[in-house]
This record gives structure tokens, C-alpha cells and sequence, in this order.
């Protein structure tokens, strides 16, 4: 039954077959699926998912590229009252492991070339009944198409209510074991508004899929356009060429991307050679992106920019925005600072700074970033601990340390784990990495704190150069006594080649620090 | 307590005032509020109504004129827990008593304009404990601006949820007795998203309100346009002048309008003479426009026009939407049909027409419009059966009869109670209404069912001609015999000189019918 006061997920792609059947919904590569073809392979795979037993609330697991089975997975695993479990194809088979067994995943889809990744855990994963795979036709598995064809082209008609879970989205891990953020039916059209109404999309829009699908930003994107009856395409990999050769060919208006995309983007030889002008918007988060960079890619790709602040926890991007109108007024204006912020909060979000007794803090000062709006999860999957934790007094707390100015904008200063105590004092690793990164020979750095039997920890920082480029320990020390607070400054320093990262370009900290904290209690994350 | 996933309608006030407190956030006449000074009023009225007695869940009645107590009343009553209650200040004394009673109000808040309607029947309003006026001094009643100015500015602390209701509208009344819709924070909230993703507004736009505020479709642009900090200007009567000057001297970007008022102004002699350029966008509803007659406003409004499908119990003109981009495509068609329709389902919502039995019709077959979706009603106000059988089976039945053709445009034929039984067929009082429009002699035409003997009833034109023209009874007949199924013409034509209608424009058919049906059973509605 349906409650008359709700929609769910389901709603979006039944809606697009009644009033756009013939028009394009999904696009991957060969694959060009009308919304009335969207419809009925979900139904189909939503029978066929049931058929393979799963029952309302059983979890789904997907290791899958980006591409329509993905599409088609988010969307049927909801309509048998499934819930859908989004694995990183870069986890170690160990990780995945843990994870679909936390999960107690039922069914899992695969893509062919992840098979390898499970097979040195097959037999440990005891939750799992049946595999269904992507492509080829592995033995012991069922083949994908085949039971797409084998099943009914019917909806199933299935109890289900907007505060039951859709997906649980484990975290990348970049600290701690990982936690299953339990995301709901409204939570996930809530983000969807929040899109619809930050970029403004409509029927005649069509937006490309780049990130992963399986980090939340993506899906959270693709339902919103599908919501508003834009056709969504996808690209299976990131690769600058393909990138801009689908813009220009596809005649793409809204992408989202992280900044380490957009900068391969620039950088492109060819840039130029690519007609970008069907581009209306490029939205773009995960990571932090100098002010300067943003006005020069805004001058590159000659369109709108927009970004926002989140988390998997609380929704992508959407939380604080900073929007296409303020990015342009802040470029006028030559406001970098603010242009790197992480904007202003949005319309139906709250966002707070709090002290380590949770008391709201004074515009201007730092603290830890709190949240709550109706795209916070509704908690972490079998971690009632954990949950409480997070979102005790009502408030999601971040885990991130900012700052809100006199005008509203919020600066996410550094993660609370990535702070280092030196002798008593909070120093933010980041703003160590601001100083660092502006030394000319210095392509990119992280700070992290380390043991030191005097201050409790000291300041490290771990620095990779431009090709070409030289710089001593000296030379970095001596930019950053000349750009900040002495106590602030890197105690020691180390060059690497590159910095490891995610696949959203965020910095693996925990594993930087790893090697230093060996043998020691704190600093496990 | 306030969830962690929640926003209510008290957190827009506190937003705008963190983010823009200087910004001017309500401006009518000579008032113009920053968003600080509106949520400092908001909090002080609110106190104020706790010190008043109002209590979590207790009725407040506004009988007001358009204004900024209106404004400061639909915030300040659900920042302290109460429910609002918007009076139509045209009912009659005894209309008033009936629906203050039925809500048992215990505080009113009254324009001093319209103490004289409430002195007949002030002794039978037994709930009502305090009376506090607006303008002037009153006796026996408290000033509503001592009440501002003797109340804490604190935004009060209280439990609220956003499954509690906001506000309790009653039905215009145009049948029956008046029923109360309750309608929740959510569904205040998805109405306001609706409003937002289909007129795209952002924090530079600035929203005109014309029509009255005891209206649902008024306090949800107002709420709509507050949630992305756009500036609200009101304006307290309905005057072509006054509407003009004011979109010119403010700088007005959205307005909505009722048919009637567009038509009023297009057709004031001195249009021409305003400066309308800041206007991007005029979105109207509450009753049908002719396709010709878009066409001719847009073209002298120079602004993009949009319009949709709704009704007190689901949110107005969101349920279903002709969008801009709709108007402009099908004007360049040339479709003045589709142009005239209401639209298609929104993206939020999702509407089907279902036959006597509550069976889905297919495609083109006329029956009951359904709606759901987050914007419909708790239910009515102490009416458990009525809201029983409107919200049956999960869906809310409108009571409009209509259609939806093989694009999605929903095409609305007739109110179920304006449909004419006779000889056994359906008659659309609508279908036989545009006929007769078409006639070159009439201004207006409503089309009701008379008691007849021989066929249960009969087809009745009342009609009202242009100025100076002329046509006769028989006339009218030939004319629809000429362009109907011979069975819908009518069997008698009245003229009048104006049809009876209510404030939203719409003809009050129960007024017309009255007179025939004295004696009868049936159509007491």
C-alpha cells in the first residue's frame, strides 16, 4: 500500500513512461534506452530480484561500472522493497568482504570483471544466495539479461513507506571501519529537490554521470534529473577525451565533477578543440578547490559553476551551497575566498557550529560542522551506538571542523581527526596545506600530525613536487614561518612522488599516518 | 525537539534572518521589514500568543486583510505551536460563527475594519478567549502591536514535528458546508519545493502577492519565495493600478494571478503606459484560461507564463503544471487547446482518472481526477468519515471530473457536482460552456442542471451578454446545436447581467441552482 502524502523512488520512473514513453532516459555508450524501456527493464529486473528471493528489506549488493545496470539497479532494487548496497570496485577483496557480510547482502550483481575480486572471499560470504552477473556468463552465476528476459514487465505492487531505507551507502573508509549510512526514500527525494531547485534542471536538460555510482553524489544526481524528466547519460570511466567528446557530442547541459576532474579537464591539450557549448553547469564538490582555479575554469568552460558541501551521511553537495549566481558575483567582486568556500546554507538544511559541549558557537569561530534537514540519514546499519553518537541533540555531527563568516559562507576548515594537538594547541592541517601549497615548486601536500614525546604530536608535512621542480626540508619550513604562526609550522618534512588518494580525490590521511603511529593507542583512524 | 531530519516552516524565518538579516523580506505599503525585523516580530508575536494562552495544537483565527500581520501570523502561529486558521473576510456573519465554532478558536486576531462582522454573533463564539485587533483600539480587545512590544524576541523553544499541522483552511464553501483542510508543515514544505523547482527562484527574485491571504495559494508562494529569500511584497486589495504601479515601482519578478485579474489589467487603458520589464514570470490558476487568451497575455506581458491544477486539500496550481517552457512551445505550435489544459503531472505528485468504481480509465477516458502525493492533506478538521471517503484507497478524490490525453495534458472537464444528469447521459456543464463562450454576443455563460420531469433534469444557460451586443434564447439553442451533440444543448437560456462568483474568480454554480431546486431532495449542495 502507498500512502496518499508520499513519493518514493519508484514514483519517478513510472511518472517519466506515462508522460515522456518515447523519450530518451538512459544513455551508456551502445545502450540508448527510451523511459517507457527504463520502466519496464526495472520491472522486470525487480520480478526477477524477487524471483531470486529477495523480500522486503533484504539487501541487494552491486560491484558494478558505471553504466545502465547500475541505472536499472537503483531503481528496481527499491520497487521489490529491496535495499541496494553500493560497493567500491577499488576495495581489497578483504574489504568487500566485511562489507557485504555486515550488510548480510542476499543477492549480489556483478559486473564479470569483479568476479576476481570475490573469489579469494567466495566462500567466507555466507549471506550470499545468489550472484547475478554483468556480462559474460561466469558458471555458478546467473546472467543479468536473462533474468531481465525471463521476467514479468509488471510493477510489483509492495508495501512501502518513504522513511524505509532505499540504500545503505558505506562510507570510503578513509578513517575507521567502515559505517552503513541507512538513506531513505525521503531522504533521497529530499536531495533531489535540493538539486532541482540549486541548478534549476528541467524536461529539456541532460546531464552526465562521471563519479562512480556508486559514491551517493551519483545516484543523488541521476534521480533528480529523472525526477524532472531530463535524460541522464553516463560515462563508464573517467578519461579527459571521453569526457569532453560525450559534452560535445551528447550535447550535454549539467555534470557534476570532483576538482581533480575538472583540472585533467583544463590541463587537456586538446581542451579547445572540443565544442563545450550545449554546457550550462558544472557542478562540482568532494573536495576543496582554490578560488583562483574556480575563476579560471569558469573562464575555460564558459558556463555557470555551482558547489556544495555534504556527505554521504547527510546528502551530496546540497547541505551549503555556493550558487551559480554567487560564484559569479564572487568572481566580480575578486572574492577568491569566499569563491572557495563552501558557500551558504541551503534552503532546507541548517547548518551550525558547536564546541566540544555541543553549545552553538559565534559567527566567526571553529568548531564542528552540525547538520540537520530532511537528507540526513536515518542512521548507521546495525551501529545503534554509533547512530546515537552522531546524531545526538537532534544534529548530524560532520566530524568536520569550520568556520561560518558575517555573511553566511561556511569554510570547512579541516576533518576533527586530521587536527593535530601540539602542546596544547589546535592547528589545522589544512591551513598548513594552504601555506605549503602556495610555495611555487610545490605540486600538492598533507599535513598530519605525528608522536612527539615533548608536544604529545608535531606537525609533518608530506609534500609531492612539481616535475622539475626543487625544494628542501628548509626551504618549506622557512615559507611557512614567514606565512603563519610559528608554532604551526612542519617540524619535518617528506617528499613523495604523489599523495595517495580516493577515487573521489580525497587524501588517504589514515594511511600517511599509519607508519608513525605503529605501536601507539591513539590514532587509529 | 526538533528532529534531526525535519524542516519546519518556523526554520525559514531563522534562516533569512542568519543569512540576509538586512535584506528587506516583507514590504507592503509603507512597512518594509528586513528578514531580521521579520523574524524578531514573528518571535514576539509568538510569545505573545503563549502569554495569550495559546497552547500546543490550539486554534488561531486570522480575519485580515492582506498585510504584514497576515505575513507575521502564518510564521509566528506555528513557532508557538498553534495551528492558524485564515477567515474569508466576504463570508457572512453567520458563515464566520459557524466556521469559528466548528475550529473552536481561542485567540483572533482581527482587522479592526472587521469587528462590525463578528459583533452579531460575538456572544456564540464561546471558544474564542481573546480577541486582539489590528489598527486602532478597540475595547474589550487587546492591540495586536502591544502585543509585539510588551513579548520577548526569543524565538520560543517547543516540540514541533513536521506531521503536525500548520494551518486548517476551510473550503470555500462554493458546496455544502464548509469542510476544514489540515495541512501539515510537509505538505507546506513539498508545496513550497514545488513552487520553487517549477518557477526557478533564487534569492534575487522578488514575489508580488495580489490575492487574498486566507487563501492557501497565497501563503504558500509567500512560504516558497521566503524559503529561497526572496523578497515578498503585498499589496492589501485587487486594483489594475495599483497591480501595475507596483510591479513597476518594486521591481516585481514573479506574481501570481488569477484569470480574471490578468484579464483586468490587460484590458485597463493605461497598460501600455507601466513599465513591466522587470517582470520574468506571471503564474496563475484557480480557474480555466482560453488558450487565445494566454496567448494574447503573454504577448503583452512580454514575461514567461505558467499555470497549474491544485485545490485547498492539495496544494494549489503544483499538483499539476503547463510550465513556461510548455507555454512557449505550445504558443509557437500553435496548440491553444493543450494551452488551455492544466498541464502535467508535477514531478511530486502523481494524478490518475479513475471511474465510479475507483478502477484507473485509460488514456482520454473522462472520470475523477485522484491526486497524491506529499502535498495532500492530513484530512479535515473533526470530519473522520469525510476524510475517510476523500482520501479512499490512498488516493484524494478531487471531485473534478477530467481527462488526461496521450501526451499527459490534463484536461479538466467539470466539478463532479456541475455534471448534468439527463435522460441518463453525462452532460459537462464545461463542454457546453465553451460552446456558448464562442458565441460572438456573450461575455460570460454558466451551464447548470434544472429538475425536469421527463429526463430527471435539464440542460439550463445562464447568460450574460457584452455590452451593446444582443442574442436570444433561441439564438443561444441554434448556436449549440450547430457545434453540439444535439442531447447537451440547453432547453432554456436566462440572461443576467454578471454571473455570481467567488474571490478565486470561480462562478458560484450552487448560488445559480438554488432557486430551481427549492423543494427537491437532491442538489442541496
Amino acid at each position: 500500500m502507498h500512502r496518499h502524502d508520499e513519493m518514493l523512488i519508484p514514483d519517478i520512473t513510472r511518472r517519466n513512461a506515462k508522460l515522456f514513453p518515447r523519450k530518451e532516459g538512459f544513455v551508456c555508450g551502445e545502450n540508448r534506452l527510451s523511459f517507457a524501456e527504463f520502466q519496464e527493464r526495472t520491472n522486470r529486473l525487480a520480478n526477477g530480484l524477487m524471483r531470486a528471493g529477495v523480500r522486503k528489506g533484504d539487501r541487494v549488493g552491486a560491484l558494478l561500472n558505471n553504466g545502465r545496470e547500475y541505472a536499472e539497479m537503483y531503481f528496481a532494487v527499491p520497487k521489490c522493497g529491496g535495499i541496494i548496497v553500493p560497493l567500491n570496485y577499488r576495495l581489497s577483496p578483504r574489504e568487500l568482504c566485511w562489507i557485504v557480510n555486515h550488510a548480510e547482502v542476499k543477492v549480489l550483481v556483478v559486473d564479470e570483471g569483479y568476479l576476481g575480486l570475490l573469489r579469494p572471499v567466495r566462500a567466507e560470504l555466507t549471506s550470499v544466495q545468489q550472484v547475478i552477473t554483468v556480462g559474460g556468463q561466469a558458471s555458478q552465476t546467473t546472467d543479468y539479461e536473462e533474468v531481465i528476459a525471463s521476467s514479468s514487465p509488471e510493477e510489483p505492487e509492495i508495501d512501502a513507506h518513504e522513511d524505509e531505507v532505499v540504500g545503505i551507502f558505506y562510507t570510503s573508509g578513509t578513517t575507521g571501519v567502515p559505517k552503513g549510512a541507512m538513506l531513505t526514500h525521503r531522504n533521497l527525494m529530499s536531495t533531489c529537490q535540493a538539486i532541482c531547485i540549486e541548478t534549476k534542471i528541467g524536461p529539456s536538460d541532460k546531464f552526465l554521470i562521471v563519479s562512480p555510482m556508486y559514491h551517493t553524489v551519483t545516484p543523488s544526481f541521476m534521480f533528480a534529473h529523472m525526477y524532472r524528466s531530463s535524460t541522464v547519460v553516463a560515462i563508464d570511466h573517467f578519461d579527459p577525451d571521453l569526457l569532453l567528446s560525450t559534452i560535445q557530442n551528447e550535447h550535454i547541459t549539467h555534470v557534476f565533477l570532483v576538482p581533480s576532474m575538472i583540472i585533467f579537464a583544463m590541463e587537456h591539450p586538446n581542451f579547445k578543440d572540443y565544442d563545450l557549448s550545449s554546457l550550462r553547469l558544472v557542478w562540482y564538490g568532494g573536495s576543496p578547490m582554490a578560488g583562483e582555479k574556480v575563476a579560471q575554469a569558469m573562464d575555460l568552460f564558459k558556463c555557470d559553476f555551482g558547489q556544495g558541501f555534504g556527505m554521504t551521511e547527510i546528502g551530496p553537495c546540497f547541505v551549503s551551497v555556493l550558487s551559480p549566481e554567487e560564484h559569479r558575483e564572487l568572481l566580480r567582486k575578486g572574492d577568491y575566498g569566499r569563491l572557495s568556500s563552501a558557500g551558504r546554507n541551503y534552503s532546507n538544511a541548517e547548518v551550525r557550529i558547536v564546541d566540544e559541549e555541543d553549545r552553538e558557537l559565534p559567527i566567526g569561530m571553529v568548531g564542528e560542522i552540525c547538520v540537520r534537514g530532511p537528507h540526513v540519514m536515518k542512521g548507521y546499519w546495525k551501529m545503534p551506538e554509533e547512530t546515537e553518537e552522531a546524531l545526538r541533540g537532534g544534529w548530524f555531527h560532520t566530524g568536520d571542523v569550520g568556520r561560518i563568516d558575517d555573511q553566511g559562507y561556511l569554510f570547512v576548515v579541516d576533518r576533527k581527526k586530521d587536527m593535530i594537538i601540539s602542546g596544547g594547541e589546535n592547528i589545522y592541517s589544512a591551513e598548513v596545506e594552504n601555506v605549503i601549497s602556495s610555495h611555487p615548486a610545490v605540486r600538492e601536500v598533507a599535513v598530519i600530525g605525528v608522536p612527539d614525546p615533548q608536544w604529545g604530536e608535531a606537525v609533518k608535512a608530506i609534500v609531492a613536487l612539481k616535475p622539475g621542480m626543487t625544494a628542501t626540508e628548509d626551504e618549506i619550513i622557512e615559507h611557512c614561518k614567514k606565512n603563519l604562526a610559528s608554532y604551526k609550522k612542519p617540524k619535518s618534512v617528506e617528499f613523495v612522488d604523489a599523495l595517495p588518494r580516493n577515487v573521489m580525490g580525497k587524501v588517504l590521511k589514515k594511511e600517511l599516518r599509519e607508519k608513525y603511529w605503529k605501536g601507539y593507542d591513539r590514532r587509529v583512524h
